[in-house]
């Protein structure tokens, strides 16, 4: 419950009689500021007890027990668990508790709930946003505590953002599956108006395309928004004429699914093709599969640092933050072509 | 943002000239109120707009987006999720918002989250709890709102609580291995220390009794707080002289390290024991793991009624509610004993 007094940013620059710019350069030691001006700044902050590590504390103004909100997508994703878990840690060193709430990938659940956490005074605000139009938040952006857009950007407004590396992640499966040998690869993706699937679809075409490959529409099946649709969508790629040997499968729901389906023709007697998964899964290493992996916490912590420094110093310009992704290959993506 | 002017049963029963136990038994149609009294608080409830149905609703009094706040002890564990889940969607039809919060199995983070999340006037509060003394919350059973704790009680409270049925599972995964020849079963379990690792091992060495069957303690492994500590504790077990045929783990995690061990066993030509596992795991379908399952989602959505209900009723008794389980054989339980 530790209510801190520390003095803001903008305490210092006041009594400093400087800018708020000024006294964030100084801070973030930018150029640009006169070195009397610098030692200035420097004496107060240092007088009246600033410390720009304590970002943390900042954020807790007005509020007993400070509360970041994050509002994900879809509660049960271990995507989302896990970024909250990171985002969680993160936090914590600095005394403030995470709140999450999912809009269940409904842009008027979002709205709702973010306007109900701002009337509850969280200290930040985190957003997994969903739908095409986010100028609602660009109010609170101008307006409200720090906002922090994680997976995807929000459309309209200029924010600080976390997404994962797709573009990266994709090349990666492709130039895998290629130096095994596949040139007929297929793509499992979700509904194409989620920015996600939009961005790994691009980037699964212009892949290919870098290798001087085509992909005819018929290997690029959408739409597989859970589970049993990937699973149903795979099933029917593969009894079509003239099949591809690889697959690369766009989120963890659609994977399980192609496991299943591949499960299901395996055990019929059927070929399977390779299969490489954007997004690890758990007990996958047990289940020998392929993925594209990267640090789902990573997602959460860099949010999580996003919204502390901008409690410091909302001056700042928006940023966007990339966590990379590696390949781990398990058996599913090192099948040699049959072709 | 339904802000809702429904009366409450306590404004009925004000009108009516009646108790407010009297107004809810009338309201839920129970015994012992005299036919005239009960003409008098349904016609009361009828003229005001009282709807029981519209319990919901009044939980909403005093705040304009209604949240339910739920504090998990573990944010990352699929579990948690799935309740988390459940709660939202059956909450979800009375225009209420869940948010959630991980105590991370501490138990003063939990009592931290809980009075914030009541500072910020939650209209229910869900608790996980952690630790062994929750008399702080015994305030919030008297004058907070509706508050419900699922899958362990509350130690020196007396609340509704939504539990799954420990002992019915646990019976169910050794009447399954027995009836499979094996004799010699070991336990893998979590730290002694907490409720539902005491229930199970508990339930487990009954169990076993009742079959006339005795454990020797080196065949119970406690302590396998996480996956990789469950690995190492079920290579152990079964690198010892004379070990058991068979293994029961008492929860996701640790069946997710006992897979582990036994894989890196099996690929290493060393026999494995049968296997059940308590909880459901994503993926176990794909693994042929043998488990005692039960809807999670279950346990969320008996939360959120027992929550809903007494809002409407803060009268009513404490409840329990106890989810159940059932047997879900794939293979890892079906080795036929060696010995």
């Amino acid at each position: 419950m530790a209510t801190d007094h520390r003095p803001t940013l903008a305490a210092v620059a006041r009594a400093a009689g400087v800018s708020l710019k000024t006294a964030s350069r100084v801070m973030n030691d930018e150029p640009h500021v006169a070195p009397r001006t610098r030692d200035r700044v420097r004496s107060v902050a240092r007088d009246l007890g600033f410390r720009r590590n304590a970002a943390a504390a900042d954020l807790a103004r007005g509020g007993s027990a400070p509360l970041v909100g994050f509002v994900t997508a879809d509660i049960a994703n271990h995507f989302y668990a896990s970024i909250a878990d990171g985002m969680e840690r993160a936090l914590r060193g600095s005394g403030h508790q995470l709140i999450t709430a999912s809009s269940d990938e409904d842009p008027a659940r979002e709205r709702r709930l973010t306007e109900a956490l701002l009337e509850r005074r969280v200290a930040a605000l985190v957003v997994a946003p969903t739908g095409d139009d986010h100028r609602y938040l660009a109010h609170e952006v101008r307006h409200g505590p720090p906002l922090v857009l994680v997976d995807r950007p929000a459309a309209g407004i200029d924010a600080d953002t976390v997404v994962i590396d797709n573009d990266g992640g994709v090349r990666q499966a492709v130039d895998h599956l290629v130096a095994h040998g596949h040139r007929q690869i297929g793509l499992v993706t979700d509904h194409g108006h989620l920015w996600t699937a939009r961005e790994r679809r691009l980037a699964f075409v212009r892949a290919m395309a870098e290798h001087d490959l085509l992909v005819p529409d018929r290997w690029i099946r959408d739409g597989a928004h859970d589970a049993a649709a990937a699973q149903r969508l795979v099933t029917e790629l593969l009894e079509a004429p003239a099949p591809p040997t690889a697959l690369l499968t766009s989120n963890n729901r659609i994977t399980a699914g192609a496991l299943r389906a591949l499960h299901a023709r395996r055990a019929a007697g059927g070929d399977v093709p390779a299969l490489v998964g954007f997004d690890d899964l758990e007990l996958a290493d047990l289940l020998g599969v392929t993925v594209v992996a990267y640090d789902m916490a990573e997602i959460g912590r860099q949010a999580a640092s996003l919204a502390l420094e901008r409690a410091a110093d909302p001056t700042l310009p928006p940023r966007l933050r990339t966590v990379a992704t590696r390949l781990v290959a398990r058996g599913s993506g090192e099948h040699r072509s049959r072709a």
